[in-house]
C-alpha cells in the first residue's frame, strides 16, 4: 500500500467512536460474568443495563424489548423462524416473504425451508414492489400460519431507503408480522420504531461505529417472541443463552447514544454525499449513480452512493482505489472474500457486466478526503481511457 | 463494598489477561470488516486468521478446523443438532447423551427435542458412570441415526475431570460422535485433541483469560461437519456467518497463546489449591470438600474448590463474602441471577439443602489473597456460631 489508506467504506463496517472505544476500555477492567451475584457480577450487569437502555432510546424503544445478540446476522436468524409463541402458546407462521435487494443475512432467509421462502421484487429504483408485496400478502392462506415479512430500511449497497412505513401498515392490515432490518437506516436518517408497524427491528454495532460483535433484536412489544436460537442459561430474560459479550454491548450502547440522529448531521452528510455525486458526473457525464439516475430516482441515505462506470468493472476499479490508498467496495461485503455480481442491482434490472462501486463514509470523513477520491477517480478514468 | 474486591470467580471469567487487552487494543485500530477486499479489510482478516493459528495451538488442532462463534453456548447449540453433513450427504444423528453434570449449556440439548435427549448419570465422585455409557450405547438403536454424545472434560463448579479419553474410545467403539466441552479444562490441564477421540471441542475465551464475546468450534476433522446455526455471509468457511468480532476473536487468540498448559503452571495452581484447602480443614474440620472426600476423591482442576458447610446455606456465604470484599460463587453463573440448587451436586447425590461454595482462582491470585480469603472465612464461622 503506497499510503495510509482512506476509508471509505463505512457501509461494511464504520470506524470506532471514540465514545464506543471508552466504553470498550471501561468495560476490560470488570473481571466477573453479568450473572454472577456479588459486586463484580452486579458491576458487570449494571453495565449491560446501561447499554439497554442507549440502544431502546437509539429507535424509541423499551430497554426491556431490547435483545443482545452477537450481531445481525445472528438476530436475523433468530427472528426469522417459523417458531413463535404468545407466552406459552405456540405462534406459527408458515411462510417467510423477503425483499429481493435485502442483505444476505436476511436474504438467507434464516431457518425457513427453501420451499417457504418467496422475494418481494424491487422496482428499478431498488424501492419494493408495494403492489406486488399486497398481491403476494392477499394470496397467502393463513390457515397454515401466518406471513412474516422482512425487509431492509435502507439498502446497504445503494443506499435506497424502503417505504418501511408503507411497507409495515400493508403488513398489518394483512394481519402479518414485519421484521425490519434497521442495520443501515439508523444514525443516518430519522428513525423510531413507533413510526414504522415494524414488530422487530434488526440493529448492528459496527455499523453505526460500535464494535464488531454485537448487535440487537429489538421488539416493539414482548408479547410475540421468537423460541430462542441458542438456549442455555437465562441470559437476556430467557432469549438468548450465553454469557454476554459485556465489552461489544457497552461500545455498541456508547456508540447508539453518540450516533442519535439529528438533521445537522443528516444535511453534512447529505452536503458530502452531492459534493461526491457532482464531482463524479463532471469528471465522467456518463456515470450511472444508482437510485438517482433520471427516471429511477429514490429516497437515498446521505452517506452513500452507489455507481458504474460504463465499460469498466467494478472489481478492477475497487483493486484501482486500493493500490491508490482508497477503501471502497465493489458490492457488499457480506462474505469472506467472495466478489460476486450484486443481487441488488440484479434485483433492480440492471444490466451489463461492469457492477458497481460503493463509496459510503460518515461524520468523520472530510471534504479533503473526498476531494482526494475524486482526484484518484480522475487518473484512473484518464488511465483507462488510454 | 467495604473494600476493593478479592476476585476469587475466575471459572465464571476469568480476569482478562495483559496479552489479550494488547490484542484488542491493537484491534480496535481496523476499521475494515474482515470480508472486505481491500488492505484494511486484509487487515482485519489477517487478525483473524492470527487468532485462528493461537487457538488451534491450544489444543492441538488445525487452524482450519477452528469455527470462531460468540461463545461456548452458541458452540454448544451449534453442534448439539440432528442435523450433520458428510460432503453433501446428509449425516443423521437420532439421540443426544448428555453428561448429568454438564453445564446448562451443554444440558440445555442444543437443536434436539427433549424426547431424543438422555442424562448419563455421574457417580458420587462427580466422575461419569463409564458402565451406564455403555449400556446407553449398546441399547442405542442405530437404525434411525447415529449417536451424539457431549461431556465436559472438566466441571466448572466442582473442578472434578472427566476420564475423557476414555469416554471417548467408549463412544468411537460404538461408532457414536462425540462432543467434549473443553472450556474449563484446557489451560489447566494437558490437552490435546489428539488424545481424546473427540470430534469436536467446545471452547470458551473468557474462561481462560480472554474477552467475553468468543468462543470456537475445534473439529479434529472437517470431514463431517453439523449444519450451520447462523446463515448470512460465507464467513468461518460456511460454518458460520456474521461478520467477524474481530477484537474479541484478537484477544481469545492471544489468551490462548499465553494459557499454553504447563507443569510448572499446573504445579503453582495445585499448590495455591492444597494451601486452600488445608486452611479451610483446619478452620472447619467437617467442612465437605466436593470430589476430594473421603472415599469420593476424583482428579480435579488445580484451580477449583468446591465446598459444603454443614448447617450453612451457600447463598448465606456467598452474601458474607461478598460483603467481605472476595468474589466467589455458590453454584455455576450460569444464568440471569438465578440462584437454584446446583444441579451437580444433585447428580452426585449429594444430599442437603446448604449447597456449596466454589473457589476458583489463576495464576494472577497470590498467596496472601487466599490467607485473607481464609481469614474472612474463620470470621464467618466464628460468627455463625454464635
Amino acid at each position: 500500500m503506497a499510503k495510509t489508506s482512506t476509508y471509505l467504506d463505512y457501509n461494511a463496517a464504520a470506524p470506532l467512536l471514540d465514545e464506543a472505544r471508552a466504553a470498550i476500555i471501561d468495560a476490560l477492567d470488570i473481571n466477573a460474568n453479568p450473572s454472577s451475584v456479588h459486586a463484580s457480577g452486579r458491576a458487570a450487569k449494571a453495565i449491560v443495563a446501561k447499554a439497554r437502555r442507549q440502544v431502546a432510546a437509539l429507535v424509541g424503544a423499551k430497554p426491556d424489548h431490547v435483545i443482545f445478540t452477537s450481531g445481525a446476522t445472528e438476530a436475523a436468524q433468530m427472528l426469522l423462524t417459523p417458531h413463535y409463541s404468545m407466552g406459552r402458546s405456540p405462534l406459527k407462521i408458515s411462510h417467510l416473504y423477503v425483499c429481493a435487494a435485502d442483505h444476505p443475512c436476511t436474504l438467507a432467509g434464516g431457518q425457513f425451508d427453501k420451499e417457504r421462502i418467496s422475494l418481494i421484487p424491487v422496482l428499478a429504483s431498488g424501492v419494493m414492489d408495494i403492489d406486488a408485496l399486497k398481491e403476494m400478502l392477499n394470496a397467502h392462506d393463513k390457515s397454515g400460519g401466518l406471513p412474516l415479512v422482512v425487509c431492509h430500511a435502507a439498502n446497504n449497497e445503494t443506499g435506497v431507503i424502503q417505504p418501511f412505513a408503507e411497507i409495515g401498515k400493508i403488513i398489518k392490515a394483512a394481519g402479518g408480522m414485519f421484521v425490519l432490518d434497521a442495520v443501515q437506516a439508523v444514525g443516518r436518517i430519522k428513525f423510531d420504531i413507533t413510526d414504522t408497524c415494524a414488530d422487530y427491528l434488526i440493529l448492528s454495532s459496527h455499523k453505526i461505529g460500535g464494535p464488531k460483535g454485537a448487535g440487537a433484536v429489538v421488539a416493539a412489544s414482548d408479547l410475540v417472541m421468537p423460541l430462542p436460537l441458542i438456549r442455555g442459561g437465562g441470559q437476556e430474560r430467557g432469549h438468548r443463552g450465553g454469557t454476554e459479550a459485556v465489552m461489544n454491548i457497552a461500545g455498541f450502547g456508547a456508540a447508539a447514544e453518540a450516533a442519535q440522529f439529528s438533521s445537522d448531521r443528516f444535511n453534512t452528510l447529505a452536503d458530502m454525499q452531492n459534493h461526491l455525486e457532482t464531482g463524479l458526473r463532471k469528471i465522467l457525464p456518463d456515470i450511472v449513480i444508482h437510485g438517482q439516475d433520471e427516471n429511477k430516482v429514490a429516497d437515498r441515505l446521505p452517506n452513500t452512493s452507489f455507481f458504474t462506470v460504463p465499460n469498466a468493472k467494478a472489481e478492477t476499479l475497487q483493486i484501482n482505489f486500493d493500490l491508490a490508498g482508497f477503501a471502497v467496495s465493489a458490492g457488499s461485503a457480506c462474505s469472506s472474500g467472495k466478489v460476486g455480481r450484486s443481487h441488488v442491482l440484479t434485483a433492480m434490472g440492471v444490466e451489463g457486466e461492469e457492477g458497481a462501486i460503493r463509496v459510503s463514509f460518515g461524520l468523520q470523513t472530510t471534504k479533503n478526503e473526498i476531494d482526494a477520491f475524486l482526484e484518484a477517480f480522475a487518473q484512473i478514468m484518464a488511465r483507462m481511457k488510454r
